[in-house]
Protein backbone atom coordinates (compact mmCIF):
# COMPACT_ATOMS: atom_id res chain seq x y z
CA UNK A 1 0.00 0.00 0.00
CA UNK A 2 1.18 3.38 -0.69
CA UNK A 3 2.30 6.21 1.97
CA UNK A 4 0.34 8.96 2.72
CA UNK A 5 2.12 12.36 2.00
CA UNK A 6 0.46 15.39 3.57
CA UNK A 7 2.20 18.27 1.13
CA UNK A 8 1.76 22.06 2.38
CA UNK A 9 0.66 24.48 -0.09
CA UNK A 10 1.86 27.83 1.17
CA UNK A 11 5.70 27.81 1.19
CA UNK A 12 5.68 24.49 -0.06
CA UNK A 13 3.60 24.44 -3.31
CA UNK A 14 3.36 28.24 -4.01
CA UNK A 15 5.84 30.95 -3.38
CA UNK A 16 4.36 32.65 -0.48
CA UNK A 17 7.30 35.11 0.31
CA UNK A 18 7.85 36.18 -3.49
CA UNK A 19 3.81 37.20 -3.36
CA UNK A 20 4.18 39.24 -0.04
CA UNK A 21 7.35 41.19 -1.43
CA UNK A 22 5.21 41.78 -4.62
CA UNK A 23 1.80 43.07 -3.07
CA UNK A 24 3.44 45.07 -0.19
CA UNK A 25 5.41 47.03 -2.77
CA UNK A 26 1.87 47.33 -4.87
CA UNK A 27 0.18 48.22 -1.63
CA UNK A 28 2.69 50.18 0.59
CA UNK A 29 5.50 50.81 -1.81
CA UNK A 30 7.68 49.72 0.67
CA UNK A 31 10.52 47.35 -1.14
CA UNK A 32 11.79 44.34 1.55
CA UNK A 33 15.10 42.60 0.94
CA UNK A 34 14.16 38.95 1.29
CA UNK A 35 17.30 38.32 3.16
CA UNK A 36 16.46 40.81 5.70
CA UNK A 37 13.36 38.46 6.77
CA UNK A 38 15.82 35.57 8.06
CA UNK A 39 13.92 34.38 11.46
CA UNK A 40 11.24 36.25 11.34
CA UNK A 41 7.62 35.01 11.72
CA UNK A 42 5.63 35.86 8.65
CA UNK A 43 3.35 37.97 10.34
CA UNK A 44 6.61 40.20 11.61
CA UNK A 45 7.98 40.23 8.48
CA UNK A 46 4.84 42.20 6.47
CA UNK A 47 3.89 45.32 7.94
CA UNK A 48 0.35 44.80 5.76
CA UNK A 49 0.31 41.07 6.57
CA UNK A 50 -3.15 41.01 7.54
CA UNK A 51 -4.65 43.25 4.93
CA UNK A 52 -2.71 41.81 1.95
CA UNK A 53 -3.36 38.10 2.78
CA UNK A 54 -7.02 38.67 2.49
CA UNK A 55 -6.89 40.54 -0.12
CA UNK A 56 -8.34 39.45 -3.52
CA UNK A 57 -6.30 37.26 -6.05
CA UNK A 58 -3.47 36.94 -3.50
CA UNK A 59 -3.66 33.15 -3.34
CA UNK A 60 -4.77 32.90 -6.57
CA UNK A 61 -2.27 34.64 -8.14
CA UNK A 62 0.59 33.35 -5.81
CA UNK A 63 3.80 31.76 -8.36
CA UNK A 64 4.99 28.92 -8.55
CA UNK A 65 8.05 27.42 -5.94
CA UNK A 66 10.64 26.04 -8.49
CA UNK A 67 10.58 22.26 -9.48
CA UNK A 68 6.99 21.85 -7.24
CA UNK A 69 4.75 20.82 -10.44
CA UNK A 70 7.10 18.14 -11.82
CA UNK A 71 8.13 17.13 -7.94
CA UNK A 72 4.58 16.86 -7.06
CA UNK A 73 4.30 15.15 -10.19
CA UNK A 74 6.49 12.63 -9.11
CA UNK A 75 5.45 11.94 -5.55
CA UNK A 76 1.95 11.61 -6.93
CA UNK A 77 2.77 8.46 -8.31
CA UNK A 78 4.97 6.55 -5.95
CA UNK A 79 2.07 7.88 -2.90
CA UNK A 80 -0.86 9.20 -1.95
CA UNK A 81 -1.01 12.35 -1.62
CA UNK A 82 -2.89 14.76 0.45
CA UNK A 83 -2.52 18.60 0.00
CA UNK A 84 -3.38 19.59 3.56
CA UNK A 85 -3.45 23.65 3.55
CA UNK A 86 -4.66 25.88 6.71
CA UNK A 87 -7.07 27.85 5.12
CA UNK A 88 -10.49 28.10 7.13
CA UNK A 89 -8.96 31.56 9.30
CA UNK A 90 -9.11 32.95 5.82
CA UNK A 91 -12.48 31.85 3.74
CA UNK A 92 -11.97 34.02 0.39
CA UNK A 93 -8.78 32.01 0.19
CA UNK A 94 -10.99 28.63 0.05
CA UNK A 95 -11.85 28.69 -3.86
CA UNK A 96 -8.75 30.87 -4.61
CA UNK A 97 -6.35 27.99 -3.33
CA UNK A 98 -8.49 25.28 -5.21
CA UNK A 99 -8.95 26.75 -8.22
CA UNK A 100 -4.56 27.54 -8.16
CA UNK A 101 -4.46 23.90 -7.81
CA UNK A 102 -6.30 22.88 -10.66
CA UNK A 103 -4.72 25.19 -13.00
CA UNK A 104 -1.35 24.25 -11.61
CA UNK A 105 -1.73 21.10 -10.72
CA UNK A 106 -4.67 19.61 -12.80
CA UNK A 107 -3.19 15.97 -11.93
CA UNK A 108 -4.19 16.50 -8.63
CA UNK A 109 -7.58 15.78 -7.77
CA UNK A 110 -10.18 17.61 -5.28
CA UNK A 111 -10.68 14.14 -3.54
CA UNK A 112 -7.11 14.78 -2.36
CA UNK A 113 -7.45 18.73 -1.28
CA UNK A 114 -7.94 18.74 3.15
CA UNK A 115 -8.67 22.67 3.82
CA UNK A 116 -8.42 22.98 7.17
CA UNK A 117 -7.66 25.38 10.80
CA UNK A 118 -5.52 23.07 12.28
CA UNK A 119 -3.42 20.30 10.80
CA UNK A 120 -3.28 17.71 13.67
CA UNK A 121 -6.21 15.90 13.19
CA UNK A 122 -4.85 14.88 9.65
CA UNK A 123 -3.30 11.31 9.41
CA UNK A 124 -0.03 10.58 7.31
CA UNK A 125 2.85 8.59 7.05
CA UNK A 126 4.98 11.86 5.67
CA UNK A 127 4.43 15.65 6.25
CA UNK A 128 6.51 17.92 3.67
CA UNK A 129 6.12 21.42 5.69
CA UNK A 130 7.04 24.97 6.01
CA UNK A 131 5.56 25.56 9.71
CA UNK A 132 6.97 23.73 12.72
CA UNK A 133 3.11 24.34 14.43
CA UNK A 134 2.23 21.96 11.54
CA UNK A 135 4.98 19.17 11.87
CA UNK A 136 5.50 19.07 16.06
CA UNK A 137 1.40 17.46 15.75
CA UNK A 138 2.13 15.04 13.26
CA UNK A 139 3.08 11.12 14.16
CA UNK A 140 5.08 10.17 10.96
CA UNK A 141 7.96 11.61 9.16
CA UNK A 142 8.58 15.96 9.47
CA UNK A 143 9.99 16.86 6.49
CA UNK A 144 10.94 20.94 6.68
CA UNK A 145 10.91 22.86 4.07
CA UNK A 146 12.86 26.25 4.16
CA UNK A 147 11.43 29.18 4.05
CA UNK A 148 13.14 32.55 5.61
CA UNK A 149 10.93 32.35 8.89
CA UNK A 150 12.02 28.77 9.52
CA UNK A 151 15.95 28.91 8.55
CA UNK A 152 16.99 29.73 12.20
CA UNK A 153 15.10 26.46 13.52
CA UNK A 154 17.35 23.28 14.50
CA UNK A 155 15.27 20.49 15.46
CA UNK A 156 16.97 16.62 15.06
CA UNK A 157 12.81 15.42 14.36
CA UNK A 158 13.13 17.45 10.91
CA UNK A 159 14.39 16.48 7.84
CA UNK A 160 14.94 19.55 6.22
CA UNK A 161 15.06 20.26 2.57
CA UNK A 162 15.57 23.78 0.74
CA UNK A 163 14.33 22.71 -2.48
CA UNK A 164 12.01 20.35 -4.87
CA UNK A 165 14.98 18.66 -6.10
CA UNK A 166 16.19 17.84 -2.57
CA UNK A 167 12.74 16.26 -2.02
CA UNK A 168 12.92 14.10 -5.20
CA UNK A 169 16.33 12.93 -3.85
CA UNK A 170 15.07 11.80 -0.76
CA UNK A 171 11.57 10.28 -1.41
CA UNK B 1 -8.22 14.78 27.55
CA UNK B 2 -11.45 15.56 25.27
CA UNK B 3 -12.08 12.86 23.07
CA UNK B 4 -12.54 14.31 19.48
CA UNK B 5 -15.65 13.88 17.47
CA UNK B 6 -16.19 14.48 14.27
CA UNK B 7 -19.65 15.90 13.05
CA UNK B 8 -20.67 16.30 9.27
CA UNK B 9 -22.74 19.16 8.00
CA UNK B 10 -25.04 17.98 5.12
CA UNK B 11 -27.78 15.51 6.33
CA UNK B 12 -26.53 16.57 10.00
CA UNK B 13 -26.09 20.01 10.91
CA UNK B 14 -27.63 21.49 7.57
CA UNK B 15 -31.24 20.61 6.54
CA UNK B 16 -29.72 19.41 2.94
CA UNK B 17 -33.26 17.46 1.97
CA UNK B 18 -35.41 20.25 2.91
CA UNK B 19 -33.36 22.33 1.04
CA UNK B 20 -33.09 20.04 -2.37
CA UNK B 21 -37.17 19.65 -2.13
CA UNK B 22 -37.38 23.73 -2.34
CA UNK B 23 -34.77 24.29 -4.82
CA UNK B 24 -35.89 21.34 -6.66
CA UNK B 25 -39.72 22.76 -6.57
CA UNK B 26 -38.20 26.79 -7.49
CA UNK B 27 -35.86 25.05 -10.16
CA UNK B 28 -38.16 22.88 -12.00
CA UNK B 29 -41.35 23.26 -10.35
CA UNK B 30 -41.19 19.47 -9.54
CA UNK B 31 -42.98 19.00 -6.27
CA UNK B 32 -41.34 15.88 -4.20
CA UNK B 33 -42.48 14.11 -1.18
CA UNK B 34 -39.95 13.21 0.92
CA UNK B 35 -41.76 9.75 1.85
CA UNK B 36 -40.99 8.51 -1.39
CA UNK B 37 -37.23 9.23 -0.92
CA UNK B 38 -36.62 6.16 1.36
CA UNK B 39 -33.56 4.28 0.32
CA UNK B 40 -32.40 6.53 -2.66
CA UNK B 41 -29.14 8.00 -3.26
CA UNK B 42 -29.56 11.87 -2.83
CA UNK B 43 -28.02 12.02 -6.76
CA UNK B 44 -31.21 10.14 -7.73
CA UNK B 45 -33.66 10.95 -5.59
CA UNK B 46 -33.91 14.48 -6.70
CA UNK B 47 -33.56 15.32 -10.79
CA UNK B 48 -31.64 18.39 -10.89
CA UNK B 49 -29.04 17.42 -8.14
CA UNK B 50 -25.83 18.24 -9.83
CA UNK B 51 -26.74 21.93 -10.78
CA UNK B 52 -29.01 22.36 -7.72
CA UNK B 53 -25.90 21.95 -5.44
CA UNK B 54 -23.83 23.82 -7.74
CA UNK B 55 -25.93 26.85 -7.43
CA UNK B 56 -24.95 29.94 -5.32
CA UNK B 57 -26.39 30.31 -2.00
CA UNK B 58 -27.52 26.67 -2.09
CA UNK B 59 -25.56 25.71 1.09
CA UNK B 60 -25.39 29.37 2.60
CA UNK B 61 -29.41 29.37 2.91
CA UNK B 62 -29.64 26.13 4.22
CA UNK B 63 -32.25 25.53 6.67
CA UNK B 64 -30.62 23.91 10.34
CA UNK B 65 -31.39 20.19 11.44
CA UNK B 66 -33.78 20.89 14.75
CA UNK B 67 -31.70 20.65 17.53
CA UNK B 68 -29.10 21.11 15.97
CA UNK B 69 -27.50 24.11 17.51
CA UNK B 70 -28.08 23.50 21.20
CA UNK B 71 -26.81 19.57 20.25
CA UNK B 72 -23.53 21.19 19.04
CA UNK B 73 -23.54 23.55 21.51
CA UNK B 74 -23.19 20.89 24.39
CA UNK B 75 -20.73 18.77 22.37
CA UNK B 76 -18.64 21.53 22.37
CA UNK B 77 -18.37 21.51 25.91
CA UNK B 78 -17.81 18.42 26.71
CA UNK B 79 -15.59 17.50 23.38
CA UNK B 80 -12.87 18.69 20.97
CA UNK B 81 -15.51 18.98 18.45
CA UNK B 82 -14.55 18.65 14.41
CA UNK B 83 -16.81 19.95 11.86
CA UNK B 84 -15.45 17.71 8.88
CA UNK B 85 -17.28 18.32 5.26
CA UNK B 86 -16.65 16.52 1.95
CA UNK B 87 -16.87 20.01 -0.23
CA UNK B 88 -13.74 20.55 -2.16
CA UNK B 89 -15.95 18.66 -4.99
CA UNK B 90 -18.10 22.09 -5.11
CA UNK B 91 -15.90 25.20 -4.81
CA UNK B 92 -18.48 27.47 -4.34
CA UNK B 93 -19.80 26.01 -1.26
CA UNK B 94 -16.68 26.56 0.58
CA UNK B 95 -17.18 29.96 1.41
CA UNK B 96 -20.91 29.43 1.61
CA UNK B 97 -20.19 26.88 4.30
CA UNK B 98 -17.69 28.54 6.45
CA UNK B 99 -20.27 31.56 6.36
CA UNK B 100 -23.26 29.54 7.31
CA UNK B 101 -21.11 27.83 10.25
CA UNK B 102 -20.30 31.34 11.46
CA UNK B 103 -23.71 32.42 11.61
CA UNK B 104 -25.53 29.75 12.86
CA UNK B 105 -22.85 28.39 14.91
CA UNK B 106 -20.50 31.08 16.18
CA UNK B 107 -19.07 29.02 19.41
CA UNK B 108 -17.54 26.76 16.04
CA UNK B 109 -13.88 28.61 15.62
CA UNK B 110 -12.29 28.47 12.05
CA UNK B 111 -9.86 26.39 13.80
CA UNK B 112 -12.87 23.38 14.33
CA UNK B 113 -13.47 22.95 10.54
CA UNK B 114 -12.09 20.55 7.89
CA UNK B 115 -13.58 21.03 4.40
CA UNK B 116 -12.35 17.85 1.93
CA UNK B 117 -12.86 15.49 -0.17
CA UNK B 118 -12.53 12.51 1.19
CA UNK B 119 -12.54 12.20 4.84
CA UNK B 120 -10.60 8.62 5.42
CA UNK B 121 -7.90 11.36 6.43
CA UNK B 122 -9.30 12.61 9.44
CA UNK B 123 -8.76 11.27 12.85
CA UNK B 124 -10.69 11.03 15.77
CA UNK B 125 -12.61 9.06 18.28
CA UNK B 126 -16.50 9.45 17.48
CA UNK B 127 -17.80 10.39 13.97
CA UNK B 128 -21.40 11.30 13.15
CA UNK B 129 -22.53 11.21 9.49
CA UNK B 130 -25.43 10.14 7.31
CA UNK B 131 -23.16 8.76 4.88
CA UNK B 132 -21.44 5.20 4.78
CA UNK B 133 -18.81 5.96 2.99
CA UNK B 134 -17.33 8.51 5.58
CA UNK B 135 -18.25 6.19 8.63
CA UNK B 136 -16.74 2.84 6.78
CA UNK B 137 -13.61 4.49 6.80
CA UNK B 138 -13.30 5.33 10.47
CA UNK B 139 -11.49 3.92 13.39
CA UNK B 140 -13.30 5.07 15.96
CA UNK B 141 -17.15 4.87 17.30
CA UNK B 142 -19.72 5.23 14.35
CA UNK B 143 -22.69 7.54 14.53
CA UNK B 144 -25.24 7.04 12.01
CA UNK B 145 -27.74 10.35 11.50
CA UNK B 146 -30.94 9.02 10.11
CA UNK B 147 -31.66 10.42 6.41
CA UNK B 148 -33.91 9.48 3.86
CA UNK B 149 -31.19 7.41 1.86
CA UNK B 150 -29.65 5.78 4.64
CA UNK B 151 -32.97 4.38 5.73
CA UNK B 152 -32.56 0.92 4.99
CA UNK B 153 -29.32 0.37 6.02
CA UNK B 154 -28.60 -2.23 8.58
CA UNK B 155 -25.01 -2.29 10.03
CA UNK B 156 -24.14 -3.40 13.56
CA UNK B 157 -20.88 -1.54 13.38
CA UNK B 158 -23.13 1.65 13.72
CA UNK B 159 -25.18 3.46 16.36
CA UNK B 160 -28.04 5.04 14.32
CA UNK B 161 -29.60 8.13 16.08
CA UNK B 162 -32.76 9.67 13.95
CA UNK B 163 -32.65 13.59 15.72
CA UNK B 164 -30.13 15.58 17.95
CA UNK B 165 -31.86 14.66 21.47
CA UNK B 166 -30.92 11.20 20.77
CA UNK B 167 -27.12 12.32 20.42
CA UNK B 168 -27.15 14.19 23.45
CA UNK B 169 -28.70 11.66 25.38
CA UNK B 170 -26.07 9.02 24.32
CA UNK B 171 -22.85 11.21 23.98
Amino acid sequence: MKKQILVDMDGVLADFYTQFLKKESEQSGTLIELSTLSGKPESEAFPNFNSIIRSEGFFRTAPLIEGSVEGLNYLNDKYKVLIVSSATEFPNSLKEKLDWLAEFFPFISWKQVVLCGNKDCVRGDIMIDDHPKNLDFFEGDKIIFSQPHNIFIKNDDYIRVNNWNQITDIL
